[in-house]
């Protein structure tokens, strides 16, 4: 079950980055590779940083052939994907709720404390799409105005690595913690809020 | 032998990172540092994926010692090294396919699967270049048109991984695996082969 | 004592990385990841490869509030921080010898020998900066005219790697390489030296 939202999550991330890739012009190596990346970048980092080498990501075909196959529909049928942005949007959300979660339960499993665990899982939610954009040269879009997204996945992770920190049980947590990194970046997407600027 | 070989491919690499450094006009440290990472770069991410730290690239120092030779070499000769493009582009497929080769059995021997086992080889081959290229802020050239490099690189450590996975033993695996590599990459430049893109 | 020092160096590359966030005018999120990047990234590079994971940079939340509270702070008041920026180089020169000279004598306690500690020891003093720039899509600064601070970094790393190949204790050894690094960086900024540029 868990391993199923992991590969759906996988799935709709390779996508994302696939559909960046084709806009960048980039060749079929390039937006494979781009759908990899953003599918198994942010776990691969977390678990370089904790010490769980090799990572499943790599050991496990399975999370291998996911991206690949994300990478391929988007190559064949780009225009087709590209339209469907708004449910990527909302699938998107999904997958960064879940990632942030599992990779929060995931740094506490290897004793890293709540406020690493905290960021860890962020990076795991956020990490692929950052790799992403590095890979076409572009200043990576969490970090530009006009989104809310580490944000809310912080919260998610920060709820996810204090409920196992205080010793509840991982099913006790999931559900919530996610819901409040899916459910803010819903909101966000949906009333365009975006996170502070800077004063000029 | 194999070691010769590995630090003959580390310095073709390296050569062709001081290459794109000095054109985009960096200073010695650029230049030494793209060597490095162009030369390293592949193997260092292969061998922090799979667990193998610190890296023989890092504890050796002639590992160390032959791309900081590379990106020297590259720093004072640049007109005279610019010109033999063409043959460092031959020498650096001969590269490629050890690397990528080196990197599936070494993958295979940390106990990945041959699927992950042939990922992480190519990974070995075109991880260098890619890094060289985002020190520059381009997009990798592996990822756009004009080039056939990533497909050759994948389907010699595919041949590596797939004969480790059957038991072959390494010396009858190589030598047929590095050539797949090499030779389509080889006939690639000749022919000017070049990677699917996406319908515009 | 060390802690402190250590703490010092990357307050002072947060709010480093903070300045450049803001002037690419990231939001809040850009400015509070690049400055923790700035400030933690060197270490953990360096912590990966010789496999000291979790990196104490992600387990001790400590290191984690530090360059969170740099990235804010230079998020409030980046004017009067900007106008600051003479005695944040002059900061960040210290930060850069306490880096270097600390992370090449970690990296020789991980048996490391001296040539690979001391671009080790580089590294974890530039590392930080290099991912800084990569993150806002420009070439890193210390690859570029105009600069002269790899080169010192790896000098004072080379004193301590040195200094602890042979045995002499760390106490005898952190304050002259650090004096290395600290000295010729300072020396660079007062009369403007620069790496040697390829010719034309």
């Amino acid at each position: 079950m868990l391993l199923t939202l992991d590969l759906v999550g996988i799935f709709v991330f390779a996508i994302s980055g696939g559909l960046v890739a084709v806009r960048n012009q980039l060749d079929i190596v390039g937006v494979v590779v781009l759908a990899m990346a953003t599918g198994l970048g942010g776990g691969v980092i977390r678990d370089v940083v904790i010490g769980a080498v090799p990572p499943p990501a790599v050991k496990d075909w399975w999370y291998l052939l996911v991206p690949v196959v994300g990478g391929l529909v988007t190559f064949w049928w780009h225009p087709a994907v590209g339209r469907l942005e708004r449910v990527i949007n909302v699938f998107d959300a999904f997958g960064l709720g879940l990632f942030c979660v599992a990779g929060a339960l995931k740094a506490h499993e290897y004793g890293l404390g709540p406020v690493p665990a905290a960021a860890l899982g962020m990076v795991t939610g956020v990490g692929g799409g950052i790799i992403r954009d590095l890979l076409v040269g572009r200043v990576p879009v969490i970090f530009r105005k006009g989104q809310l997204y580490a944000i809310p996945a912080l919260a998610g992770a920060a709820v996810a690595s204090t409920g196992a920190e205080l010793g509840l049980a991982g099913e006790l947590v999931v559900g919530p913690a996610a819901a409040v990194t899916i459910g803010w970046r819903l909101l966000a997407l949906n009333r365009g809020w975006t996170a502070p600027l800077p004063r000029t």
